[in-house]
């Protein structure tokens, strides 16, 4: 430890520590970058300095509603305007931001507010409906209702509430931030997407947020000015952080309330983008657009994809159409991503296969986490073959303070000193992480173990399989046996002897689906296939 | 204060609380960039993992001959292998670094001896002689010598002492590094250059140059892999922090002994250079570099300089030549550069000569300084009309934790609960700083302040004038007039009328020096002007 024999006078101080906070950010720009463009969704276009002045007014505002340091106001709000200034305005008087899917059910909606407790919900007018609902269903006090017109895209006010713009004219814009006094004060909730049992209350922290901006600045290659669409949700992990990185490098955030290749395309080509995030899915669209909705652009747009491992096939497609993909990862309990699939010389002297195999690994540990690794059940280092499977953990500080009133689960998740991500993976050689499979989605067939992963990326490659997912399907003799569902390209047709032969050429036998399914898949809004549903259909097949 | 309701089981944890230390990114790169060039100096070449290795032993070989974590560990060596690698080796035993001028005199060195304590000292084999009369002068134990040979350099080891390879030698790269258990522990000890008055001992914590190492990424527009030539003196703020940012962006430090514009020439052309930082005066042996010493390069240099204002004619010259150049300004209580005279929209529009004006100016705070203003005497903010004047002050997480044993001179830094610089300065409507000097630098002549800067800055624009000084020389009836020193370029002349006459067309007559002296400026080891020297001499004029 280096403490020195005589440190007297050497403590902290006002001059010498100030707590780690995004906020920081904002206020830096709002002087820095006064003039330059913050953001941009549809005809609304707003400088740093107009930027800072409305999110003081939405501070404010919700102090004048009664929002009090340490109390939770929930968004339910696509990445339009007031979600982005959300991200900023809620956390500026000391409150915590909730943002929440705004897709949910109206049971699980009344679940996150009884738990959450929040004292004001931010609601897009096109989610009023379910949001009404569920605060009639609540056990407790619904929280005051503030409702976010969208008039642009068709939703506008109903009348029924107060709204966001009548929040902002209560507020101030020379309202003085209430900024953290600790580091560690509560930042944002955000609830996991709950695919066993109830979701859980991730409460993220503002020094966790701070580091996560900086330490995604150089993961992402991002130097000044970046213009950064906001398609992952910003209910989902805040958006991986990107919106409170931004000011700090003087980007500008366009806002997105439909995800489509259109919009995507017509960004890049119209507003700049230079930078978004997003779900494999995101990926597919792109790469299966209308030729009537792509755009020409000149620049290389970079890319960062998680949520679920890409296909090799698709990862090889979209490098070749103006799109740097960086596979990352993460879990809502860190903030989003914390491992990058960091490119390493020589990888552009591969084949095309090759290197998306190796773009296809989820990596390494991004500069703000300190440990990435994957540990056997006693929690040792596995062997680094490419081959021994256990569960990636983590260390750093973009790790969540805990869930919500519950400590047990909390204690449960930082067993042995580290976060358990509950994720299967292989390290290799090179130290880069692979997932295997999640804890649950693994396939045990007469006691092998079957990454449903693998088989998907093999089956992607298929020219006509837009998607899929493999699930276990009971099996008396096997115990379980991989089922796939496929999504089929438009105009592509495929039988499931097709898909079986091709399996077999390609996987170990056993490894090979024994019932393939057409259908669309079931999804979360922020893009990933919901296992769990596909496993209830596998039994009936 | 963002404490939430019920936060049971959402305290710190080793899962999601690692101390910020610069020690965890060479650690990571280890990992990450192994094969790629870490470190560059003569023949010397070292990969991250070799690099990670041979810093392991460094710590391990410090702890063998008895440094434990607290000790001061003393370097006296200029920018080689020895210097680079004792940035991450002598914290990674827990020890604190204590980084010496290595052209100090032998009374100020045992006076620092004395103060600091350091327990072991690595000394460049050509600084032995004073370093060893110094120890015979001090009042206490000398510190264990360790000599660093160079003798590539014409510096073999003299065989007087233990070496720095056989410290290497007793270590092991297997050494666990001794982590910071808290980031405020204590990194580094940096002395004062001591204009008035003895150095005072600065001490770093691990938190603030890990901070450091992030936000000057984003001002210096950074992305993977830059090429970093250690100019600035390693001795002088640890270098601005830049070797211990390198690692987290898998950069390559290239090692220098001699500054000279051949060798920064050199480097750029053979070893691909990118990003260096310097005194105005590097800047100066670059535009007035021999026609044999320059070398074509076909990509744009980063350059970073500090410690007085470049002069515009300067600026504006070396901007043609491939370097991009970013006025930077902070103090060694500050771990260096603080702020950044950040490009604006519309300056590419602007003639050459107002272009250069706008960066010479000292600029805003950098990404991790909270703030950085001039305030009146009271603290208070001044009018930022770029005309008035007051003290520049700084609040962030980049500012020292104080002066070592000496409580009363730290918080009178710390007065008001900001840093006070002791530099005085204006602050333009867009929010930059300006410094106008010193507060012991500026001139008061018949009632009015003259500042030394803005003198200087006119008379560097002489086309005969290489460098310039302004001091105050004492006048029976103005109390004090200018006197300007003057170094003249090669081959150029200029008599003291020519001089006067040149001030006259662009200066108030009471700005103007009364007297001037044709002669080499005395400097610091890190290209600061003493003028202190020169007040003396002014005063026998």
């Amino acid at each position: 430890m280096g403490w020195m024999a005589d440190e007297s006078g050497l403590e902290k101080c006002a001059a010498n520590y100030v707590p780690l906070t995004p906020l920081s950010h904002l206020r830096r720009a709002a002087q820095v970058f006064k003039h330059r463009t913050a953001v941009v969704y549809g005809t609304h276009s707003a400088t740093y300095g107009e930027y800072y002045d409305r999110v003081s007014c939405l501070a404010s505002g919700l102090v004048a509603l009664g929002v009090k340091p340490g109390d939770v106001v929930a968004t339910l709000i696509p990445n339009v305007t007031a979600q982005i200034e959300s991200s900023f305005g809620v956390p500026a008087c000391g409150a915590v931001l909730n943002t929440i899917n705004t897709r949910l059910d109206v049971d699980t909606l009344a679940y996150i507010f009884d738990h959450g407790e929040a004292k004001v919900a931010l609601v897009d007018t096109q989610v009023l409906a379910p949001v009404e609902a569920a605060f009639a269903q609540m056990d407790g006090t619904a929280p005051l209702l503030v409702e976010c017109p969208d008039p642009g895209a068709g939703y506008p006010a109903t009348g029924r509430h107060v709204t966001y713009d009548d929040v902002l004219a209560k507020g101030s814009a020379d309202f003085e931030w209430i900024m953290p006094q600790d580091e560690w004060e509560s930042l944002s909730l955000n609830y996991t997407s709950g695919t066993t049992g109830r979701p859980k209350g991730v409460v993220y922290h503002h020094r966790g947020a701070y580091l996560m901006t900086m330490g995604t600045v150089v993961s992402w290659r991002m130097t000044l000015h970046p213009v950064f669409m906001a398609i992952v949700p910003l209910f989902h992990c805040n958006g991986w952080n990107h919106t409170w990185m931004m000011p700090v490098l003087g980007g500008t955030v366009v806002g997105c309330r439909d995800v489509s290749a259109k919009a995507i395309y017509d960004s890049i080509a119209d507003n700049g983008v230079t930078h978004f995030g997003g779900a494999p899915i995101v990926l597919n669209l792109i790469v299966n657009a209308d030729a009537a909705d792509k755009r020409v652009f000149d620049h290389t747009v970079e890319v960062f994809t998680a949520g679920a491992p890409p296909a090799p096939a698709t990862l090889a497609a979209i490098s070749t159409m103006g799109f740097n993909i960086t596979q990352v990862y993460g879990l809502t309990e860190t903030y989003g991503h914390v491992t990058e699939c960091i490119w390493q010389d020589g990888w552009e002297d591969l084949s095309q296969d090759d290197r998306a195999a190796m773009q296809a690994r989820q990596g390494v540990a991004m500069p703000m986490m300190e440990r990435v690794n994957v540990v056997n059940p006693d929690n040792s280092q596995t062997t680094m073959d490419g081959k021994t499977q256990g569960e990636i953990v983590m260390q750093g500080n973009s790790v969540m303070k805990g869930y919500l009133k519950n400590p047990a689960a909390t204690e449960e998740a930082f067993e042995g000193g580290h976060f358990h991500s509950g994720d299967l993976a292989i390290q290799h050689a090179d130290g880069y992480i692979q997932i295997a499979d999640r804890k649950k989605d693994i396939i045990i067939s007469g006691g092998e173990n079957i990454s449903s992963v693998e088989v998907e990326g093999c089956l992607m490659a298929h020219p006509s399989v837009s998607l899929c997912a493999v699930v276990a399907k009971p099996d008396e003799k096997w115990g379980e046996v991989p089922c796939a569902f496929i999504e089929l390209l438009d105009g592509k047709t495929a039988t499931q002897d097709d898909i079986i032969a091709f399996a077999r050429e390609r996987l170990a036998g056993f490894k090979c689906p024994k019932a393939v399914v057409f259908q669309e898949l079931p999804k979360t809004s922020t893009g990933k296939i919901q296992k769990f549903e596909l496993r209830e259909k596998a039994k009936t097949l």
